[in-house]
């Protein structure tokens, strides 16, 4: 087995300008098309499309298999329905965008593209309730979303209209209930991203960053190539806040009627977002097997005189794959030469490359190339598909490993505000300092630190190396901050 | 093999009371909930949603192997991007819902919610197509999609959102090769309709009810239980009325530049009314297999004494029928009566029902009971899983069957307009009539019949039986009229 490693630009050169390679490679690796002509929206191209459905079988399959329902509701949510909560109506009315004609003439009631389904599941919710024998009701959609965002937008992370969220919403009898039902969807959310390969902190974000409406908020960050945080998923406890303002009770068995007790959860594109980030490098996007839309591609190497038995052995072999089950391509196009082909492929972030050159045919082999390390190997066709599916898994190891160990490396625990400052402002990521608990202390962190709090720690126990170093109190606890996106 | 028909209420009686049976049956097979508090919007219930996606998958398969690629596109279409094409926007300016507002402030430039999607594709196809090489370009979408209907709404079928949309649009270097695209969709249209057992009639829409921008229209139509004709596909050739309004132009192979050839094709939620409508009786849904969430349900009939081994039977049944790849149901349901059962099923027209009970235990039998005919048979339990198949094949080929001849009773060539009058009165359907040609005789049948013209045939060869009932000239060929949705 002959190795060559070739990755041309270190991980830390090529992060130093992820940005312009994040909005290049969504062209093109053919992902995005961010020049619609109203700002912030963006089309979904052919290539990205295929990821995205890809990623969103996996969600739906650990959703349909822990009870989840999938529905389909309207977009449209009436001004006075969206303001039957009054913090959620806080909170959002300066983001929606507001339908107010219809046709030349105005509309009676004005209609808010939704900006998140609280208020339009609400009404419904209650009209499906009656009994204890109705709960519990999980159910979930994946659409469009809309948020009038005066923040600088960017494709996937922060758009005006989000082309891909999924959200779920439940009712529960029992606020125990409700509250297992929190902990089963982090833990759906944990499979997700494992299944990824994204690494991810998970913290109760403070009360004064909560969901508009909600009790308290989990939510799940990743730290991207640039050393921002980003929010990549949320978990949210609605307790009775939603069903106290839509009316939407259960009869207990003994007859007596109680509002039910409501969580929510979801992830938008932000997702496709991280896949790209996180595994990508300087030749391109690296796409975790199981999402790859084509997981390998054969590039079949003619030379003068063998071109016939390398195009023959090509066929072989792609076909040899594809009985295997995996998603293959093989490129045969004529006007481009093998070097551009495993340029445009490596773009793509197709996991393996199959070569096939007039030696490998000689020796009935081929050259498999893996994607996150560029080494190469050499096979014996008849066992091609076996050695690829055994390539694909390794690779899907190390992806996920290289990627949780390098924001590790990144999470640091840090005595005090300069430290933490020094630490954001060398490496970016996220630091742990100890808090005491008192909200104007954190808020008073946000400012001196110059750096956003995700919250107090869901997935490890907090550790502070000392007293708040805003008070000077006890700690209780450590705040987690950032700076974000 | 024992057969007891039960049929209770002919289909005569039936289609007399369709409207109502078609709002019940929305709600009571949990297809769509059309409370939701906005007019003419609605929510897909999770059967519903699952019957949705199978009839989709039909739709992508069709269109993924004829060289179509999925995209998603924004919402939202700026008012001057729309206006571009100058019929398209008469035609449509009045049924868009109109965006206004961000937040509290106004908007710079007002936003449509789009109403279909040629002018958001429009700037894009400009920015992707550069060269012939390029050429064809066949994208699709399956989106939500508004109209301001100021008719009469109804659920699927004329809706103010329509949750259920699929969009082609393509685009191609010459007139010819563009109308080749309009043979193959025609023929993808009809495939996908017969896979539902669909009957249908292919016009060509008058000048005066073409798609607003469009060379000419070409559309499917079928006629529901109540005999009125419902479209519920159409096929545009667009020419080059969009491609010079967003000039999208190609280069040739000789370096001259040519605006391209357009076409686009849709269907929506109404596939989903029509295979309820057309398949369904007396006693709820009756769904295609193909598209049916639950393909057979098994039914335990315990009694006392004999509980254990029915549960059991009815379990190895299920597992049968699941290995054999059948969407399968065990309904174990304690509290629930099998008579309760079978009529639940019933209504969501699961195409066969299994019924276990102590007499099937003891001669390692089952009955199936297929939901078309309610016809009964018994099966030993070894073979349960062939004869199901076996079952639902009959059943397509029967649902299809019936849902033509019953169509073709009532399309009727007339000599005049008394006679189609009298045909549509007694009966609903679908008239040909003579036509000279000329588009006013064309609207004063239209006034005189008191019918809307589908068009010409365009799956049959027009065979008028006289001359234009109007003008007395010879006839060209025959306009098709129905009253419609």
């Amino acid at each position: 087995m002959v190795i060559i490693a070739k990755v041309r630009v270190s991980r830390e050169e090529w992060s130093s300008r992820f940005s312009e390679w994040y909005r290049r490679m969504l062209m093109e690796a053919g992902i995005m098309d961010y020049r619609y002509p109203v700002k912030g929206c963006g089309v979904w191209l052919p290539y990205g499309f295929k990821l995205r459905k890809l990623i969103l079988d996996i969600m739906r399959g650990l959703l349909d298999s822990t009870g989840h329902q999938e529905v389909l509701f309207p977009t449209l949510i009436p001004e006075d329905m969206l303001a039957k909560e009054a913090e959620h109506i806080r909170g959002f009315e300066e983001e929606c965008f507001w339908v107010t004609h219809g046709g030349l003439k105005p509309l009676g009631t004005k209609l808010a593209l939704r900006p998140t389904s609280e208020t339009a599941f609400g009404p419904m919710f209650k009209l499906w309730i009656h009994s204890h024998a109705d709960l519990p009701m999980k159910l979930y959609q994946v659409v469009n979303m809309f948020r009038y965002e005066t923040k600088a937008t960017r494709p996937l992370i922060r758009m005006r209209e989000v082309l891909t969220f999924k959200e779920a919403h439940t009712c529960h009898a029992t606020p125990e209930e409700a509250e297992r039902n929190i902990r089963e969807a982090i833990g759906i959310y944990k499979r997700f991203f494992d299944a990824l390969g994204v690494p991810y902190l998970i913290s109760r974000r403070p009360e004064w960053d909560k969901f508009a409406g909600a009790v308290y908020t989990i939510a799940f960050d990743t730290i991207m190539p640039d050393g921002r945080a980003m929010q990549i998923g949320t978990v949210h406890n609605l307790g009775q806040n939603f069903s106290r303002a839509f009316e939407i009770t259960y009869e207990r068995p003994d007859g007596t009627h109680e509002f039910v007790w409501q969580t929510c959860y979801g992830i938008s594109g932000r997702v496709v977002a991280a896949v790209m980030a996180i595994h990508g490098d300087d030749h391109g996007l690296v796409l975790p097997p199981r999402v790859a839309p084509i997981q390998v591609v054969v590039v079949p190497i003619p030379f003068k005189g063998a071109e016939e038995a390398v195009y023959q052995a090509s066929r072989e072999v792609a076909e040899r794959l594809r009985e295997a089950g995996l998603r293959t391509y093989l490129d045969e196009r004529a006007d481009v030469t093998p070097g551009e082909k495993f340029y445009y492929w490596e773009r793509k972030g197709v996991p393996v490359r199959v070569e096939i050159g007039p030696r490998d045919v000689e020796r009935q082999q081929a050259t498999l190339v893996r994607r996150d390390t560029l080494d190469r190997s050499e096979v014996p066709i008849a066992k091609v598909a076996e050695a690829v599916k055994a390539l694909l898994k390794h690779l899907t190891e190390a992806l996920r490993e290289r990627a949780w160990s390098w924001m590790k490396e990144r999470v640091k625990p840090a005595v005090g505000v300069e430290e933490a400052r020094e630490f954001l402002e060398a490496r970016g990521g996220v630091v742990e300092l100890p808090w005491c608990g008192d909200d104007e202390c954190g808020q008073r962190l946000e400012e001196e630190v110059d750096a956003r709090v995700l919250g107090t720690p869901e997935d490890v126990e907090a550790k502070p190396l000392g007293p708040c170093p805003i008070c000077g109190r006890e700690a209780k606890t450590v705040l987690r901050m950032a700076r974000t996106y």
